[in-house]
């Protein structure tokens, strides 16, 4: 299905595009949450049609109130609702009724109240569903849409009587959490973030942040989307959103909570263990191209920087600077983010070195204290930078110089004509000053942050945006997953058995065979070539290595013909009760990079991937990828590259180049697997999976796969 | 020798106590750098004498002004010096001459322009010393006592004549940078912190970074100390300032430049190549107890923190929020951080839930939008985490309630009150306000802080500065260096001569023995204990195990005796003219956790010692720690919990905890070995040193030492 089709944008498009609003609960009290959608609307300058629904007035604010929602004789695109809980489910039947097309409620005491909220709010859910109306919320703080000057929220937008509308611009927001919400637009606000929309879900009973994603994906006013997410109630839902909006070329900033609680859970090595994960999450946000910010703050200032449209070609930075101290912070910077930072031409430093013989004109261009004195020298750095340097972004820290006014302006005079000569090009400054300079500056064209690492994560962040959304490739098609991978569901396959089952759905595992006696274990080795492992076969026998049931190493026939009665007479003793099935002989592996890669089905993302270097690896430094199920290879080489240990497959420290290919065919094949098994498949482990050299393949030496039990 | 004895504290007394203070090159233009301390004075208000130097004027800014420095007739206790390069020289002499004690010299053009500078640097750097003055700079901004009024400096302190004098307040800072030095004071004055000294370093031809931080230590003014740094040209000194700080229960803030260029070779995983690291330069901070910024923003938002003097006494914070979704994010900081969220008592819960019976009461304390109609949940919130909750720190986040006036005052009346009941805790607000409504609250005793993430930072500092500054006990004395640990330079050991060494140093290492025959080497595997490993002995061949000259797990005499033979016959062919001293056999170490121990002299901080797991670890994932040597046990142990594999050895998944005893007591003689050897060794890598169980000891396998050549 195309992701498209899973949206039904045209039932959403009411919440913003409405041209009537019915507010049942209206307030002739401005101030209550009840009286605010009408006042917005009056001093924002509304031109749809506002209905206050009052049974106990006639007049609400100088507009003309009405009894009931049927009392009024237009029809009502979206309604508001604001009455004590006992009375939503009423007023959604009034909706219902009426044909209304979007209902926004705000009243809380639903479902985050436990069991008998979550039964009223499903009630009212029903209701909306039954009527194909759309319900936003309970619980929720509603939606704005700034061009439209449409408000039909309790967010304080207006403070007073003579406050202008708030302005319109090219970011939209959707954020589960109402006061996070309000929280973000304040803060965008302050740094001059223009929002296009803003919408609240609050306890998503129908419309989910993942709708709203959707919808803005397809609305022309909206170029980047800010996200505020505690949970997804449908996690395909939200991925195939996410998927959109990068189709659709548009940055998706996004903020989640519950990063650590789960985040404990990761420290647990087992796949199954790390489903839920924040890890699984991360790699959901790179598999789609999101930026994933770590703080509220940061949040707003990786969105406030898409509102230049400006995405750098490559993941590198000129800088100029009037602290070489700061400089030398800054190139710590840009290293740790992945910035590269050339030197200037050496004709472009020669001339620069004229005008400041005691600087620096390699990058970071550090003039020294001249600057004080001439600030023709940002003039020709910056002209440095973009002319010969050819950069797509620059960096220029200006330290105090935003608090002194006379200085501030000359500077402007001079980087501003040669920013004209660059139209395009992105100009970060980071500088001190209050919030009327810095918006000042921001009118002129510049990116504004204080603090000069925010600036290159920035830079950084827009760089990967360019790469990864804005200029990326449409994606490949998500693989197909053909039916016949379904299996049944059985419990937890013994390890032949969950070999044999994934070399089947293409994943490569080591020459093995499953011998129920002395000579056959002997026979077996001898065929498939020495050394040979030999390993317990039992489905009672967990940890088989605890009971000395596996042996490594064997080099001739006798030496197995050996290791199997041993094997054997160590299983009678440690469980005596256990059915035993024979020994499994399988070829030994020599060297190669021990991996480990798995699925699961994770509650909160569906069928997941996941992939590590093995053992304590994955254990102590939760360096795993993980991806949502089913990846193409292209998407599982990728997921290869984001761990750490990736250096050890790329061939550190003089080793040889690991197949990358063979492991990314595997991974695609398992991610299909899981994907075609989604439903009944538990968990899978492949541990060790081990990556030989480039051209030599990769192989599977272990297996553990568990499904639901019947 | 004690730490205090190194530094000459009253030497650099007078450039910040000076009576009088002199002006080399005094302008008449109060713009001009030369201009400025003199007006300054003026503004100020400087209660001691300025002489003016100017040979072309009787009057400087209506001062007397002085043909010469000889020409007044006081003393003179400090000089700035703000004349051309070319015209320094004299300056310095004529101060010298004239028994100046301090002088300041401002202009740049020395030892930061390479070969030619520095020896004119060397040259007034010599004068001074041979005058037993102390000299800052060259290329430095001066220096303020902001109590005293004496701003012998060209920071823009005044923009008009009618500012007033800056306030004075109990942090002092350090900068070897000018501009990093200007920038952080404006950007701390912004955020209401109040120094109490002020000095930038320039070049350091004399006074460094770490006279000043000494200096701080016993300061009576100076509570907190800020750092900024590139590197010290005398990084013993610079541990000793540390160490003296701690003592005197004073935090330091610090921030240093250079992390990635050379945190790029912490990528090669030798102790050697880890030298001069960015690693081991976060080994010196954990060791003397330094908040290491990792941004200027990082560095003044601590620093701000420690004003209060407050200092929680556990890793613990509650916390209230009018944002449930901000209150989760807040948690997820929390546990980063390694702070404890723990629930409120039972009790307390349920009093909070009858003030607001849809909120969560746990901690976070959530009232919900409830807050807005009813502000006393603030003040019932606070009471019940302060009371009840006994904690030494709480976060209130408060959103926007900051911009909005009627709403800001009733919460602070709610929490004022409380914040009396219950003197000394620590109450810190995250919200946003103009920078006039944060200072307002800063004067009620609040920390403010605009993101909630940086408001929990600053709480998991100060709890570390309490438990590892302000209350931690004196450091035990730094362990003997006996003169008899010292050998003799000798170049690249052999395996077995390198391990007789350091087990003298009293490292323990497996039962080994260098065999040079056949017999030999079957006596001494059956005198060990089987199994044992057999490994070629050459100083010729360093990779023994790539030509086969390693053969492991050896479990009887014959197969002992076949291995002496193999592995020699294949060092004769691979190797012919290599000297072959015979084979060593060691007995072979089962179990246990491999960790990688080491030391070096690093070229900037001296002798060190590193410790990591074994292998790939220390390569892919950097999980090293370092600690300038000679280091206790007890600090050892410290270091050992510092890395993130620690989990392995503290008995992660089911393992038994290790012998992390037997470890520290490895690593603190490996420390006192390498500084008594200081001068000579190049590098020691034990590796791998592997810990047994608990009370089973720990005992290096391999090891490698290398002396410098003479």
């Amino acid at each position: 299905m195309n992701d498209n089709d899973l949206f039904d944008h045209a039932s959403i498009a009411p919440f913003f595009m409405a041209e009537s609003l019915a507010v049942i609960g209206a307030s002739s009290d401005p101030h209550k949450y009840g009286g605010r959608p009408a006042r917005w609307a009056r001093l924002g300058g509304f031109r749809g049609r506002v209905y206050p629904i009052n049974p106990g007035a006639a007049q609400v604010q100088g507009m003309r109130a009405y009894p009931s929602l049927a009392a009024v004789e237009g029809t009502v695109d979206c309604a508001f609702i604001a009455v004590p809980a006992a009375a939503v489910e009423d007023a959604v039947r009034a909706c219902a009724a009426k044909g209304v097309r979007a209902a926004i409620v705000i009243t809380a005491g639903f479902g985050e109240l436990g069991e008998e909220g979550r039964a009223r709010q499903e009630r009212i859910a029903a209701i909306a569903r039954a009527a194909g109306m759309r319900m936003l919320g309970p619980n929720c703080m509603g939606v704005i849409n700034f061009a439209r000057r449409f408000y039909p929220t309790f967010l304080t937008l207006f403070r007073g009587d003579e406050d202008p509308a708030p302005a319109s611009g090219s970011i939209s927001l959707v954020s589960q959490s109402g006061a996070v919400g309000g929280h973000v637009y304040e803060l965008g606000r302050a740094r001059g973030v223009g929002f296009a929309k803003w919408i609240t879900t609050g306890n998503q009973a129908d419309v989910q942040v993942a709708d709203c994603i959707a919808w803005f994906a397809q609305d022309p006013q909206t170029r980047a989307i800010m996200v505020y997410m505690e949970g997804s109630p449908d996690p395909g839902r939200l991925l195939r959103a996410l998927r959109l909006a990068r189709q659709a070329g548009k940055p998706v900033v996004l903020l989640k909570s519950g990063r650590s609680q789960i985040g404990g859970e990761a420290a647990r090595s087992h796949t199954g263990a790390l489903t839920g994960s924040d890890a699984a999450f991360d790699g959901l946000c790179a598999q789609t191209g999101v930026h994933r910010a770590r703080t509220i703050d940061e949040l707003v200032d990786v969105a406030l920087a898409t509102t230049h449209g400006r995405y750098p070609a490559r993941a590198e930075v000129g800088m100029v600077t009037v602290s070489g101290g700061v400089g030398a912070l800054m190139a710590d910077y840009a290293e740790e983010l992945g910035l590269a930072v050339p030197a200037l031409p050496a004709s472009a430093q020669r001339r620069l070195l004229e005008v400041f013989p005691h600087g620096s004109a390699r990058n970071p261009v550090d003039p020294t204290a001249l600057w004080a004195q001439d600030v023709s020298v940002f003039g020709h750095s910056l002209r440095a930078l973009l002319d010969e340097g050819g950069h797509d972004a620059v960096v220029i820290f200006l330290s105090v110089a935003g608090t002194i006014p006379v200085l501030r302006d000359r500077i402007l005079e001079q980087i501003v004509p040669v920013c004209e000569e660059f139209p395009g090009r992105l100009v970060v400054i980071s500088m001190m000053g209050s919030a009327e300079v810095l918006a000042a500056w921001r009118e002129k064209g510049f990116l504004m942050y204080e603090e000069p690492r925010r600036a290159l994560e920035v830079v950084a962040a827009l760089a990967r945006f360019g790469a990864r959304v804005v200029r990326a490739k449409a994606l490949p098609p998500a693989p197909r997953v053909p039916g016949s991978l379904r299996v049944l569901p059985r419990g937890r396959l013994g390890e032949h058995e969950a070999m044999d089952l994934l070399e089947r759905a293409g994943i490569p595992f080591a020459p093995r065979r499953l011998a129920v006696s002395r000579l056959a274990a002997e026979r077996a080795a001898a065929g498939m070539g020495f050394p040979v492992v030999l390993k317990l076969a039992s489905p009672d026998i967990a940890h088989k290595s605890d009971i000395g049931g596996v042996i490594l190493g064997l080099t001739d026939r006798r030496a197995v013909g050996n290791a199997h009665d041993l094997v054997l007479r160590r299983a009678r003793k440690a469980a005596p009760g256990a059915q035993l099935q024979g020994v499994l002989v399988a070829h030994q592996i020599q060297g190669g990079v021990e991996t480990i890669i798995g699925a699961s089905c994770d509650p909160a993302l569906g069928p997941v991937v996941m992939f590590g270097i093995g053992g304590v690896f994955v254990e102590i430094y939760r360096d795993v990828a993980f991806r949502v199920a089913p990846i193409s290879p292209r998407e599982a080489r990728e997921m290869i590259g984001d761990i750490r240990g990736y250096a050890l497959l790329a061939g550190a420290r003089g080793r040889a180049p690991a197949d990358i290919q063979a492991l990314a065919r595997a991974l695609s094949r398992l991610s299909v697997f899981a994907a075609a098994n989604a439903d009944t498949v538990r968990g899978i482990d492949i541990n060790p999976f081990i990556v030989l050299e480039r051209g030599r393949g990769a192989c599977g030496v272990d297996a553990l796969v568990e499904f639901v039990e019947k």
